[in-house]
Formats: structure tokens, C-alpha cells, sequence
């Protein structure tokens, strides 16, 4: 089965408790739990990971380059500073950039991002549900 | 059967020919069947229009205002700088904002959206799959 | 008597059902008979029209033009970038910019106007109170 | 009869002599009696005032916060700069900013007002009299 | 013989009445017989057509497109802000850009194009003379 | 007794009144009662004052510089473009600058302060119990 | 008693020995053994920290909001920066901004920071005093 | 003898005594006495006045038009914001615009100055002497 | 017969050299003698120079303006900051700027023109051809 | 006698000829034999030169530097871009920076310029009378 | 022996497989070996170190300002952002700012760097040679 | 033996006199002598040159492009705006961009370089030491 790494960032380990009404009551490990059904559902082996280092971050990236797997990065605040983990990202064969809430609706500083232009696929601000319109995109595509 | 509206503008009816290295090789026409069949699997009635007519685009953002109906709205050019069709959009009851390409890795001017503020979701460069995202999207969502 | 254009753009025909917390709950035609009225006790012949299409907006502009007439224009969102309802604009005698609500406590891209410099009056924010006020203005003054 | 203080500041004593071209020929003696006798008309009693001094026009403001009257403020020069005096507008129950010319046709520095986001109506370049149609708005208006 | 298209946009249908110091006394229809005849000692077949409406201008350059045909654009206002009639005029084989006066001596708005970037030719402030030299320029090369 | 004059401008004798969601509830007469008894705590012979004027705060401020006295300044609103103010202010030994609400958290233009790089020390968004926090300061302090 | 952290940013380690003339001779050992005793007399529970590294920061934070504990927050040059840890930090009850030196004194870059909307007090240039100050200021409100 | 005003604002009473390497020992006593003998030389009846208030400044330059009477203006601070100044000094036949210290090597808020564009003359940087430059201008012109 | 200058700028020499896929492989001297002959057909007396040396081009630009003689210019690089150029040019009764590439596709700091606002007609991007063009131009027109 | 250098830069030989609005009669030779005058009557050996050249600017601006001699600098339009004039000007005791006209009532390029930090004076829009003036305040100081 | 770190930051420890047309083909390993060797030839103890974290990086220049070593320093994408590791460089007695490729001939985020204006020399784009380059400067200054 | 120019700009024929604290006690007689040697050993036959004329300058960039000789290139303040320079620059087949001082470290209008996009190599406050590593560079790479 094609591998794919979902790669969430900083304070994403709080999702379900930080600002429900902006990011949903799903926790973390719900989320992984259920992205991994998807992923085998869409034939996919789906690998979950949340970290708040950006080392850690940069580490998993090279480590998708080197299985070239696609990633799903939801990168969190690093996605409007962190040119480090931009430059791991350009390493994989094709991302996509993900966005729970809509970013383009809050402080301005959240409507620039590092990643997209490189991105194989930008969804933002479709709830935890875009996690899944990512697998999904990245399943029907090559 | 819950009603979605796609709606695509300005040169968009030249899906197929236009820069088909770009925006691929599927015609609109094929796309709107595509869809179509794809909202059937879905529980939803999509009628998928295409014009380059400001005028026409708001009028049929007000028509799906009156229907309360959803909208996945690929507003081409306009999106850049077209703040009537953001006014008429805004009406509806929700949007998802689309575009075919990575606008973010294009010509500056394509990296200001007009219509993300109001999105329900936007999905960006995931090809014409993007519109079978945002159908998923709106189905799996209220 | 002296006739008098009000020329209202895009999405100014859902007056009354539109936000009414900010454009009020008049409708469009009660507004252009009110108006006619209030034209009439001026000893101005109103003419109200409204049109979502850019064209349309820039004919009815040369046909002041053709007939000398003044210009009540509430131009909706084309104020903030249609330079070619500015340039027809241009061509008539005298015109009044108009905007129901108050621009600049709304979005910043309302808060620019492509209409201001030339305009012979500009009113803000008087709710459509506003055109009465600014069909006094042009019965006032030559 | 309800109050409303019509508020001129820096430099409109000297209406009637400044670049009448740009003002017109009306001295603010002249204005202010024409405007007590429209306020009549209208069931206000006005009370006109100017001053060069921004802490005097920082006191009328905050006398007509305790008086619970709305003001017409034209506040010349300092529309542009002086956030004392909008801070201290902001107390008024309602104020309409008012400009004599048309502040968007002359430099550029005229173009930004801090007044405007605070104003319960913006008047703009219709002249002397559009003094008196900032008290018909508020007459008409709660 | 090859063709080649003229195409005006909105308000040129006032040439001849509007500014005359700016656009000079030629009216369209003089220009548009002009064109034809000059086109014709060049071996090329001129079609000059003028319209207020961008869904119209969109088609014209999608036949052109279609017609393989090079065009000779002078798309007005357009030319500061629509990206819809960019996109139609990236189809065409080739058009040079036409401006009448010199946009770069009038407001600071039309200094920028967005037309500039793909046009095989810029012409401005050359008068209604600027169209001979664009279809010369045409005829000259391949 | 070392002397130190906490000075407030314009609209801060409103205190107590003017948003007390914002600034409190506390008048400006109970503060002033408040921060001298606070000031001989610590040995601290404290003047407060406030004005709407300026000219009569940068009279203060020279007065202070005659007396050697440091200062806790609240500029208000003359914080952000006063440079007047700013150039007095240079002249005391030192200053506190001083603001009740948390000014980066409203609107923008209060985010720059023309006083912040000449102080000695800045203390912003602490409410009313900045003064103490101020005085303390300067009393622990050469 | 209430639990404060003060948590101190990159190179913060360094105090006593990092241009003294800026940060002072005090060393950050030092420092945590008196700020532990002024939250004793303030009946806070002082537990001070310092790291270099993002995620560790970020760590703490997550902890203080799980204990409803307030925070002395100086990011050092993350300030500037890291919305990873601004976003943290808006997990936390309340948290004090707090730079050693006037930040608005030195480079440009430090003169802007990430965190200051979301702060419930700002103490900038007070020396490493300012964290008594802090504490004051918390022990003090609720 | 033509008459001149000489008037200086706010913090220029402080000369002699503030910031001495920048303005130099002379107080302004000393220097209004030397201009009104530098102005006798010249044929000129010299008045020199000083003030802290924005008024004050405003009412000096409109007896100055009233008069008929040139100025040379050193508007300190004012000069890089007070718009209300800038007014009333376009009211005076002609003035110049004086600065002691060179301001464009000083802090940037100084470089920009709101009284440039009107004035018949601007000397800077040529410490209390320009003075005498200025009425020696004045003189030698009409 | 008129005379008409053709004044080359830096590097221009190199024509024919210097990135043939841009500038075509015309060399200056072909040029020369090519303008020669088309202005004899317009019965123009044209004059063509070359020069890597600012004020070896100001001085032929003056000895235009003394001959009374049209310029067509094409200052290369200069087109870009030589003010002293453009200071030149505007003591010509009339120049048409000329670039033989598109400067507004290739780097951002050819788009910006000194020269553009003075010019009598502007021709870009019409390759070496454009020379015939602008003498066409100055031929036809007074 | 103490050596003083005015040197002229480009096009300041047309003076006379050129804008004689903007610039007056007075040529270039009557300037210059004026000005030499004027230093013998202040005990000043002065020298004019103007050049059209860059590098001759700089190399008199070496000689000056060489020969310890002030320098009266009106550096036309390098004024505004010319960094190796500034960089030459700064190898000088002291230069006074000089404008005929008033830069600041022109176009913007011209309120700009990389002279004014180094300048021990500024002398602006006091026509060619100016000269006299900077000439003045260098032989009254050191 | 002098000793000498080169400290490599995010994503150089993939040399020579990244983009090996932009950053070559040696691998990390290879080029530490290379560098000892370097070193040693100039009498330099180098120490060649690499890390993807933030924090370690800057512990590392911690420890270098404690051996009172010089650094030669690639901090990759973090030279476009990361001010905690500008301070902690600033520590150390001189460092040598290092790039591999031209980053101004990439992105432009890549322009800019925050480390600099502290560095004591700065070598871009010179391939992995610049290392040695660096060295050389190293060894042969104080 | 290869051949490479070390082309020097405007005022650095000042070497050794100018600014000694900033470039050194090294005149520009004896870099060139120095230089000449060091490309002796890495087998260059290297010429000197200094000039502070631009055309000059360009003319060395075409002989060196005919030459297909490799250049250091000091353009001194040109660096930051002669795109004349920049565009002859281009012609060689490799030029190294070098400063002596640390640009970066000085006025801003420093760090911004016209040169640096098109340059095979940057070193920057190396000292005059940097040519003897930029000599080295070119020696070392093809």
C-alpha cells in the first residue's frame, strides 16, 4: 500500500480542547484513528504524527523524502515563518497544505503562507473534514 | 435532493483548450456531467453553469440565495479583484471558494483572493478533481 | 423640470432583504418611488434604475451625458475598482457618490473609491435617507 | 427641542476669505446664523462654534457627551491627525463628519480622515450647504 | 488575407465627443473605416469593433483565439484591472496593447497594466495614429 | 522627598465614565487621591495632573525638566502622532510611558507610539494599577 | 497558593554575561531565587524557567493552561517571530509581556512583536525589575 | 518698513538650553533681540514670537495674512504633522520654512515636513544663523 | 527636411551581440543605416547615435533642444533612474521613448520609466521595428 | 582667502534658457561671475564649475577634498539618485546642498535626496539668490 | 591551535542530495572531512557541525562565545527569520555569514537575512568552496 | 594564462584616505600590485583597474566580455543603482560582486544591490582581503 504522512504542528496535540468553536471537539488521537480507516479505506497507509518541534518536524519531512511519500502538512503557525520546514517540505514528492479553520478569516498574519507555493494542494477551512478531501485527493492522483 | 450550484467564470468555458498544461484536458462540458453523476453519489442535485458576464454570475448567486442553496464557486479572474461577485456571494448561504491550479505558484496578482474571507472552505491546485472535493465537503457537512 | 439620474450597481436590487442591519429594510422599488416624490416636491424629474452589469451602468451614464443630466450614483462595490464606470462617470455634468452605510466602518478595501475625486458631493452612510439628501443637494445648486 | 452642536474647527473663521474659490464666500458669522434658522425649521436648536484650539473642541465634545447632543463636526485640518479629537467625538451620541470641498479632489494628505469610522454620516464637498443637510439627516433620524 | 482584429473597450464608443484635448476629434466610426482601409494597404483584413461590456470583449478574443487571429487591444479602464480580459487575451496568438493618450502623464491609476506582461507590442500616446503604427507593426512581422 | 508628576492627557479626566468596559471605573480625581498616597509609600512626592492641552502639557514637562523630576507620562491619544509632546517629554531626566488599555489589542493606529523610544521604561494594558506599577519603578530606581 | 510561571526565551541563560550594559549583571540563577521570594510576599508560588528551545516553550505553556496558572512571558527574540508560541500563549489565562530593555530603543525589528494583542499587561524597558513589577501586577487583579 | 514675523513653536522657548550641541548656546531672548537688529539692517520691522500652542500659532499666522505680512516659520515638531499649522500658513502672501539642525540627519519623522510644498523658501541645518538667511532672502526678494 | 535625432543609450552598442533572443540580431551600425534610409522615405533627416555615456547624451539632447529637432530615445537602462537624462529630454520639443524588448515581461525594475511621463509617444516591444514606427510617428504628426 | 567650490551639476548650464519659470533669467556665466563677486565681498576665493559629467563631479569634489574647501553643491537631478556624488560630497569639510527651485512644490522623485544627511546646510527654493546665501553661512562660520 | 566552528543549520545535513543543481553534489560528511583538512593547512582546529534545531544551534554558538572561537555560519532558511539565533550569534567574537548558492538570484524571501549587519564578512553563492573561502578570511585576520 | 579584470568604481581611487576606519590604510596602488602577485600564484594574469566614470566602466565590462575574461567587480555606489553597470555586468561570462566594507552594516540605501542576482559569487566585509578570495574562487571553480 502507498504510504502517506499526515504531519501536524505546533499545538495541534490540543485540537478538540484550543478554541473549539474555531477548531472542532475532535481530539488529536481521534483524528488519527480515523484518518487511518480512511487512508486503508482509499487504500492508502495513513501514518499520523503531531509534533510541536520544528526539528521533529523537518526529521519526518526527510523521512517522507527518503520512502518518497506524499504528506498531508498541516504545519499550524510555522505555515507563516517557518522557511526551515518549507525547505524540508520542497523535499517530498508532493504535499498538501491543510488548514482546519479558514485562516483567511482571522488576523492577517495567518493569510500568508510559506508553503503554498509549493504545494500539490492547498484545503483550508473545511474542519477535520479536509483531512479526509486530502487523502482522498492525493489517492486520485498519482 | 439538497441543491448545489457550481458556478465557473470567465474563461473557464475553455477548460479543455486553454492552457491544458495548467488546467488539463477535460472540457466543461465533460465536467459538468462529470459533476453531475458525482452529486447523484452524493444526495445532491448539482447544476454546474459556466459564464465570462459579471452580471449573469451575480444573478445567479442571487438565484441560489433565494433557493438557500450552496455554492461551489470558481470565479476565475474575478476572484482577484471582482468585489460584486464577493457582495452577491456573500448572500448565499455558503460557498466554497475553488481554482483548478496552484494560484499561489502563478503571477502574484492570482494570490489575493476577494471571496476567501466569506468561504466555507476553499480548495486550491488540486486539478478538476478540486470540485469533487468540495461536493464531498459540502455533502458531509450541514 | 430638470431631470435627475439615481443609478444604483450590483446587488443594490436586494435592498430590504440584504444585510438589514446595514442597508435598512426598504426595498428597491419603495426607495425609487419614494424618491420620484421627493424629486417631484424638488421640482427634479428622478429617474431611479438599478443593474448588477457594468455595461449597462456605463450606457445609462452616456445617456445623462447626452441629456445634461445630473447623477445620483451609488455605484455598490464597482466603486472600489471600475475604472470604466469612473470614466463614464466623468462624462456627466455633475454626479453625487452615494453609499447607504458607512464605508469606512466596514472592510478596508470599501474604504477606497474610485469615484471620489471627481464627484460633486459625496455622501456616506445616512442610510437611504442619503438620497434624499442628495437630491436636495443637486436642486440646491445649479 | 433637541440640541445639536454644529462644531467648525482650525482656520473656518475664516470662511468667506479663504480660497473662496475652494469655500465659497459665506463668512462663518453668516453660517451660523443661517444654520440657527434651518435648525429652527427642522425643530433642532443648533449652537455654532469654531475654534483653532483643539483642547476648547475637545470640551465642546465632551459638553455635548454630558448633553447627550449629536454633533455636525467639521474639524478642518485635524481630520487628518488629531485622534484627541476623535477620541473625545467618539463620546457624542452621534456625530456627522462634514467637509465644505471635496477633500478627495485636493492633497492627498486630505484623503484620510480619522473621523470617519466613528461618524454616524459623512458629508463631503456640497459646499456651505451641505451643513445644512447634515442637520436634515439628523433631524430625520433618531 | 489574414486577419486581424481591433478591439476598444469601454467608453472608445464616445471618441470624437469625449475630452477632445485627451482622445482628439476622430469618432469611432471614422476611426473604424480609417482602419479598414489601412489594414487593407497592408494586406490584412480589419475588423474594428468597440464594446462597454467585458463578457463581450472576453468573446471577441476567445474568436480571435479560435480565428487564430491577431488582435490590436485597446481595452480602456480595463486595462488597470481586468484580469478576466488578461486571461481571454493570453489566448490570442498575439495583440499589441493600444492606449490613445499617454497614460503615463495622466492619473497615477493607469500607470499599470495588466495587459502589459503578454502583449507582443505596446503603443501609447500616439494619438489615434497609435492604431496604423500597431497594424504596421502587425503587418511587419510574422 | 523626590518628586515625580504623573501626567494624563486628553480625554483621561473621562475617566470613570468613558468606556469604563475599557478604562474602569475609578474617575481621575480618585486616582489622582490614590497614586499620592501610593507615592508616599514610597517616598515619592507624587503631582497628578491631566489636561486636554497640549501647550499646557508641554508646559508641564518643561517644568518638570526645570525641577529635575521624572515623570509617568499617559499621552492618550497625542501618544501617536504628538511629536511636540514627544520632543518635551525628551527633556525630563526620565519618563514612564503609560497606557490603561491594552493598546495593541484595538485599533491599529494605536499600536505606534512616537514616546516609546525615549522612555524609561513602558507599562501598557495593566488598567489603573499601571500608575502603581509605574511609581514603584521609578522609586526602586536611580 | 496560585502557581505563576515565568517563563524566560532564547538567550535569556545568558543574563549576567550578555551585553550587560543592556540586560544588567544579574544572572538568570539569581533571578529565579528572587523572583521565587517576591511571589512569596505576594502569595504567588514563582516557578521560573528558561529554554532556547521552541517546543520546550511551547511545552509550558500547554502546562500552565492545563493549570489554569498565569504566566510572566519574556520570548526573547521569539518575540518577534514565533506565532507557534504566540499561539501557546493564548492558551494560558493570562500571560504579561515582558522585555529586560526597551525593545523600542534598539533595532526595528524588535519594536514589533507577535504577542502583545493577546497580552493582559505589557512591561517593556523596566529592567530585570519589570518581573516584580509583573508579579505585582498579577497578584494584584484576579 | 515691511514688517516680518518671525515666529518659532512649540519647545523653542527651550533654546540655549535643550539638546545645546544640536541648537547651539544662544537662548531665544537673545535671538529675537539679533533678528529685529538684523531686520533693521535690512530694512525690515522684525517681530520674533514663540509658543508652545497650536492656537496661539494658528491666530499669529492669520494676523500675519491680515497684515499682509511675510513669516520665516520654524514650526518644530508641528512641521511633521500639524496640518491646521500648514493651513494657516498657506494663508500668509509667502513664508519660509526654517530649521535650525539639519533634520534629514536626525530621526526619520523629521525628514518629512507638511510645510514644504507651500513655502517661498526652506532653510535647514544652518543652526541659529539661518535666520539671518531667511530675512536676508526676504529682503532681497519681493 | 526636419531633422529627427535617434539617441541610443548604454549598451545599445552591443546590439546584435548582446542577447540576440531579446534584442534581435540587428547591429547598431545596420540600424543606423537602416533609420537613415526609412526617414528619407518620410522625408525626415535622421540622425543616429550611440553612447554608453550619460553626459555625452544630455549634451546631445540639448543640442536637439537647441536644434528644435525631435528626439526618438531609447535610454536603455537610464530609462530607469537617469533623472538627469530625463531632465534633458525634457528641453526637446518632442521624444518618442523607445524599447526594442517587452520591459514590462522581464525584470520588475524595467517597468518603472523616468522618461515616460514627458514622452510624446511611448513604443515598446515591437523589436527594432519599433525605430520605423516612432519616425512614422513623428512624420505624421506636427 | 578661504577657498569655497559651487559646483553645478547636470543641465545647470541651461540655466537661463531652461524653465525660465521655474528657474528665472540669470545664465549660467552671469551666476557664476555674480557669485565670485559676492565671495570676494565675504572674503571667500570662489570658484563655479558645472558639469553635465558624473565622474568630473566627482573628481572636483576629490580636489576639493584635497584642498581642505567647502563646498556649495546643487547636484541638479543626481540630487535624487547619484549614491557616488553623495559618497564624494562626504570626503569634503563641508558642503551646503542647494536647489533653485522649490524641489518639494514638484514631482515627488523630487523631495527625495541621498545629499541631505552629510549637508552642513540646506538651501531650497530661494531661487538663484540662494547661492548668495549658502555663501554667506559659510563665510559666517567655521 | 585556533580553534574555528562551522555550524550548518536546517536541512544542509541533506547536501549533495537536495537540489544537487543548486547546492552540488558533496555530501555533508565530505564536506566536514574537507574542512578539517582546510583548517589544519591554515592553522585552524575546525570543527564542522550540523543540526535541524533551533535550540541546539543556538547552544552551540553559546559555546563558542565560551571558547571565545570565531564561527563560520550557514544557519540555511533560519537566516531569513530567526532572530534567537541572530542573538545568540552576536555572542561570539566574529562570525563568517556563509551561503552556498546565490539566494538573491532565488526567492525573494531568500534576500534577506537578520544575521548580516553583525557579520564580520559574508560569502554567497561561491558553491561549497566558500567554505574554504571563509576559512581563508578567518586565518587570515586577527 | 586565464585573465581576470578587477574593476574598481567610483571613489574607491580614494583607498588608503577615505574613511580609513571603514576601508583600510591599503592605497589603490598598492591592491593592484598586491593583486597582480596574488594571481600569479593561482595562475590569473590579473588587471587592476579604478575609474570613476560609468561609461568608462561599461566599456571595461564589453572589453572583458570580448576578452571572455572573468571580472571581481567593486562598483561602489553604482552597486546600488546603475543598471547600466548591471546590464554591461551581465555580458561577461562570470563577474564576483565584492564590497570591502560590510554594506549590510551601514545606511540601508546599502544593502540593496543591483548586481548581486546576476553575480557568480558574492563577498562582502571581508576587507581587501575579500579580493584576494574572490581571486581564489575564481581560480579554484572552471
Amino acid at each position: 500500500m502507498r504510504k502517506v504522512y499526515v504531519l501536524n504542528g505546533p499545538n495541534l496535540g490540543r485540537l478538540g480542547t484550543r478554541q473549539p468553536d474555531v477548531y472542532g471537539a475532535t481530539t488529536h488521537a481521534m483524528l488519527a484513528e480515523h484518518l487511518v480507516a480512511t487512508g486503508e479505506g482509499l487504500g492508502l497507509q495513513v501514518e499520523v504524527r503531531q509534533t510541536d518541534d520544528e526539528a521533529t518536524m523537518i526529521g519526518w519531512l526527510h523521512e517522507a523524502a527518503d520512502d518518497s511519500a506524499d504528506v498531508v502538512l498541516n504545519a499550524g503557525a510555522w505555515t507563516h515563518y517557518s522557511y526551515a520546514v518549507a525547505d524540508a517540505a520542497a523535499l517530498v514528492p508532493r504535499y498538501v497544505e491543510l488548514h482546519i479553520s479558514n485562516v483567511h478569516a482571522r488576523e492577517s498574519f495567518r493569510h500568508a503562507s510559506v508553503l503554498s507555493a509549493g504545494a500539490a494542494g492547498i484545503i483550508v477551512g473545511c474542519g477535520v473534514g479536509g483531512y479526509d478531501l486530502a487523502l482522498a485527493h492525493l489517492a486520485a492522483t498519482a
